[in-house]
C-alpha cells in the first residue's frame, strides 16, 4: 500500500468500513461540523479516531477534509445520514460531518522502538476487531511490562471508549502506534534485528521452545481468522500454544497473556520450583 | 451453610439476588407458568439456572415451587412484575413465575473429581460475575486440558447464553459443577490430597515457583475484589502473577490462561529452548 490511496483503493476502503455498520455503535462523536473537523485535521489529527460523513453531504469544504484526512492517514467513513445522527445530540448542526476522538493518544512507531528497554518486547496485532479484546490485551501488555503495541490503521479496532474501559486503565500507560503497512513495518523491525514471531495453530514450534530473551515482536492474529497469510510468511518464526482439548484456539487476549508471561518468565531466569510441603504418602489420585 | 436454608437466610438470599437487577437482562425465560416450572423441578431441576417470581404473585402452588427449589438448590429470584414481563413474549400466560434454563448441563462435583486424569488439575472460581469472563475461562480451561470447573451456587454468574457464546463452544466440553459451600468443598479437596492454590496479588510465591505437577485445584477470585478472605485462608498456598507495570492485576480469564498453561508447561516437562538462527552480530538493541 502507499501513503496516499488511489481513488479505487479509497472506494474499496469505504466499502470495507461500511461493514462496520453491523457492529453496535460504541462511539459518540466529539467534533461536529466542517470547521471544527477541519481545524482538528489542520493541527495534525493525532487524536481523531475517524471522520464520519453522511451519504450525500454536499458541503463544499468536504473535499478539503478528504485531502487532509488522506494526508494525515485518518479514516473517513461514509454512512447513511440517519446513522450519523445517532452519534450526535438532537439539534446539533453537524453539517453531515463529525469526528470521533480516540480515548487515548497514539504515539509514533519510532517512539515505541526508541524507548524500548533492552531486550525489547513488542506486540503487533494483525487486525483485532473486538474492543473488549483489545482492552484486555492492552491491560495484559501493561502488566507484562512489554514495550508497546502496534496496530494496523485499517480493519482493526482503535482506541475507543470500550477499549479504554476494558483496559482497566492500562490505555493510559501502554504506548500504542498505528502502522500503515504491517508487512513493511515487520520488514523494518527485522532490519533492526528484532525477531518477529507470529502465532499460528499450525506452527511446528511450541511457544515454550522459543527463546524469548532475544529482542522480539510477538504478532497476534485477528479473532477467528488468525494472521493474514502474507504477515505469517513475513514472520521470522511461527509458534503455537499447544491445545489439549477439543477447542482449537484461546481467546486472543488470553493467548497474549500466556505468551507474554512465558517471555517474562524466561527473562527473569526461568522457573525456580519450590517443593511443596509433603502431603500424606498415599494420594487418592 | 446447609441444604435447606432457614427463612431468614432465604430472605437474605432474596435480597442479594435483587442486586442483580442492576445488571443488564441477558436471559430469556424458557419455562412459563406454575405447572411447567413445577414439572421441571420434579424431574430434578438440573438444567434450571434460576426461577423468577413476580413480586406479589399469589398462585397457591407457588409454595410447592419454593419447597422443591430449596430441595434441589435452585435459586429463586423475586423481581417486580414489569421486569419478569420483559423476559417473556407478549401474551404469554406466565402466572407470575418463569424459569431460566442453563445453556449447558451442570454435573455433580464428584463426577468431575472421579473422572479427573492423574494428576488432576481443577479450577475453582470464587465468585466470577461477568459472563464474558466465565466464558473465556471455560474456553481456557478446555484448551489447557484441565479437568473441570467448580463455581459457587450464589453470587456468581452461571452457565448463561452469554457464557456459552464467549466460551466459543467450550461450554459443551468442560465439566462445570455448582458447589453450595466453597470453603467446605475446599476442605474436601484437601482431604483427598489435592493441593488447593489460590491467587493473590499479595502472595509471596510466584506462580512459576509452584510445582504444578502435583494434584492441584487453582482458585481464582472475583473481578476486582479477588478471593474472599476465608477462601484465601483455606488455601494450602497462595501464588501471585508478578506485575511489571502500573496496573495491579490481569483480567481473570487472562490470569487463568497464564497459570493453567504454566501448569501444563511444567507437566509436559518444562521448556526445551531451541536456539534461534543467528541474527547479525551487532543488534541495534
Amino acid at each position: 500500500m502507499k501513503g496516499k490511496p488511489r481513488p479505487l483503493e479509497r472506494e474499496r476502503n469505504r466499502r470495507e468500513t461500511r461493514n462496520e455498520d453491523r457492529r453496535p455503535a460504541r462511539a459518540v462523536a466529539s467534533l461536529f461540523g466542517v470547521l471544527p473537523v477541519l481545524e482538528a485535521l489542520r493541527s495534525g489529527g493525532r487524536r481523531i479516531e475517524k471522520i464520519i460523513v453522511a451519504d450525500g453531504a454536499r458541503q463544499h469544504r468536504l473535499n478539503e477534509i478528504f485531502e487532509l484526512a488522506r494526508e494525515h492517514r485518518v479514516i473517513v467513513e461514509t454512512v447513511p445520514k440517519e446513522r450519523l445522527e445517532r452519534l450526535v445530540d438532537a439539534g446539533v448542526n453537524h453539517q453531515g460531518v463529525v469526528a470521533i476522538a480516540a480515548a487515548a493518544d497514539y504515539v509514533d512507531a519510532d517512539e515505541i522502538i526508541d524507548a524500548a528497554v533492552d531486550p525489547p518486547l513488542f506486540v503487533i496485532l494483525d487486525g483485532v476487531e473486538d474492543p473488549r479484546n483489545l482492552g484486555a490485551i492492552l491491560r495484559t501488555v501493561e502488566c507484562s511490562g512489554a514495550d508497546g503495541v502496534f496496530i494496523p490503521e485499517r480493519r482493526a479496532v482503535g482506541l475507543t471508549e470500550t477499549v479504554a474501559k476494558s483496559s482497566a486503565g492500562a490505555i493510559e500507560h501502554v504506548k500504542v502506534a498505528k502502522v500503515t503497512n504491517l508487512n513493511r513495518f515487520i520488514e523494518d523491525l527485522k532490519e533492526r534485528n528484532v525477531w518477529v514471531v507470529g502465532t499460528s495453530g499450525d506452527a511446528a514450534t511450541n511457544y515454550t521452545e522459543w527463546d524469548w530473551t532475544t529482542p522480539t515482536a510477538l504478532v497476534l492474529g485477528a479473532e477467528g481468522s488468525g494472521l493474514h497469510r502474507l504477515v505469517a510468511e513475513n514472520c521470522d518464526a511461527l509458534v503455537k500454544i499447544p491445545m489439549y482439548g477439543k477447542i482449537d484456539s484461546l481467546n486472543v487476549s488470553v493467548a497474549a497473556g500466556v505468551i507474554l508471561f512465558e517471555a517474562r518468565r524466561q527473562r527473569e531466569g526461568g522457573s525456580k520450583l519450590q517443593v511443596p510441603n509433603s502431603k500424606p504418602e498415599q494420594p487418592l489420585f
